[in-house]
């Protein structure tokens, strides 16, 4: 019998949000860091609902706890160019990015078109839209010229939280190899766990966080804000559901916000 | 020297759309492969026009030559339900379907939201849209309410004609699994070539077609109608820029189908 040495994972050492301001290069990146430090927030809510006074209601209500809104705007019955000012308006109070979760997933040519025209005119208003990299690394070539104009940022999928996601292994390592070709472009990565070819230049955010629950029925999956941030080693924790859905949204987020920003702060 | 025995791909053999009727479990399908049968075309267009005045006209124009005309309602800048309402019209006079290449690639309760609600209402007019399986197979179960109102039918993106594309390999091989699994939703397959476990249910169909191109400068690549119909065992060419940008987009349109219906003809 000989003592085995039973390998351990390296600790993950982090850097603080203050210390990676002058790390990243995406402007919407820099822009990010610094609110997350001076606001102490690390709570991002996205608002899956279909009306626009109910969105704008629900953004006035959480703005003071949060570091980004996640829209999904082709979802609103009643959008209107009036729906976006109010919208910026909320976002200057109460200092937040806003971000347009539209995962774009087509080719170059069609993504410039898709971000720039329509009648929602993405790359006018959004910090950041998600993009999902299956097209080929050329797909960011059709955003450079809309993320310039409003010095907006990527957010690449490199991982989702979904059952059965083929967002993992080698498509995972693609798509961080993706974003750092593109740092000027790339705000960061929507992923479930920090792996260490991410770095500290990009903003990494978690989607399906809630408390109670364990699911949906139809193949979304749910952690905590503690197990993700310390444990799994992402900055933002990303609730949807959790919040929006409450009866009480405003103490749900500061709920959500406390645990999330204390996980932050004991990692360091 | 020994003579080498150099092994041959086994010919592929094909059965007319007539006879793919009767196999077809998706309402679209069916009517799919009716109409390529009746009017003898596999030509579908795709309209990336940002005015509804151009898409339109185009639309009349090259109607009587298409089975599908493939739209970006998100790139429409005057979009409006009359656009819709017009666009039908001319599906009908001249018998093609709609096909709306939104490529979803969200979770299940998000494309349920995206698919049924907002601006576009897309459920509610388009005969087929086009999905990523990136999510995980349970997005197609955010379809399933609104496809079967309109009788509609999911096109997965199973292969990418854009350069670097993660629709490779295993990727590919899951998407058409995903796609056997769920045949009653699924109309056909967005692919380069035709691989034997797509059977002959779906309709195969292949974007990146062009007589005349390299390419452009956003990682887009072109094969020629023969090539893929004849060689690569696809059903029906998506053709772009080579149309809409022509200068006689009807005679342009009326060749491309000369080619790919012969193609086809020959095949059989």
């Amino acid at each position: 019998n000989r003592s085995v040495q039973v390998p351990v994972a390296p600790k993950l050492v982090h850097k603080s949000f203050g210390e990676r301001v002058t790390l990243a290069t995406n402007p919407a990146a820099v822009k990010l860091f610094k609110l997350m430090e001076s606001k102490k927030t690390n709570l991002a809510v996205a608002v899956d609902l279909v009306n626009k006074s109910e969105i704008l209601a629900l953004a006035e209500a959480i703005g003071s706890e949060i570091c980004c809104l996640k829209t999904h705007v082709d979802i609103v019955q009643d959008f209107d160019q009036d729906f976006i000012t109010q919208l910026q308006s909320i976002a200057a109070k109460h200092n937040f990015i806003i971000f347009e979760d539209r995962k774009f997933a087509d080719i170059g040519n069609t993504v410039k078109y898709q971000y720039e025209n329509g009648v929602y005119n993405i790359s006018k208003w959004a910090d950041a839209v998600t993009v999902h990299g299956v097209a080929g690394p050329a797909i960011i070539d059709g955003f450079r010229d809309g993320l310039k104009q409003k010095g907006a940022g990527l957010l690449i999928l490199a991982q989702m939280s979904s059952k059965g996601s083929l967002c993992v292994g080698e498509y995972t390592n693609q798509m961080i190899e993706m974003g750092k070709q593109n740092a000027d472009a790339v705000l960061g990565f929507i992923c479930q766990e920090k792996l260490e070819a991410m770095g500290d230049n990009f903003v990494l955010m978690t989607p399906g966080i809630q408390f109670n629950s364990k699911g949906d029925n139809m193949g979304q999956q749910y952690n905590t804000p503690d197990y993700v941030i310390k444990e799994k080693g992402t900055d933002v924790i990303i609730v949807g559901r959790g919040i929006y859905q409450s009866n009480d949204p405003k103490s749900e987020a500061i709920k959500y916000r406390q645990q999330s920003w204390s996980a932050y702060e004991s990692r360091l």
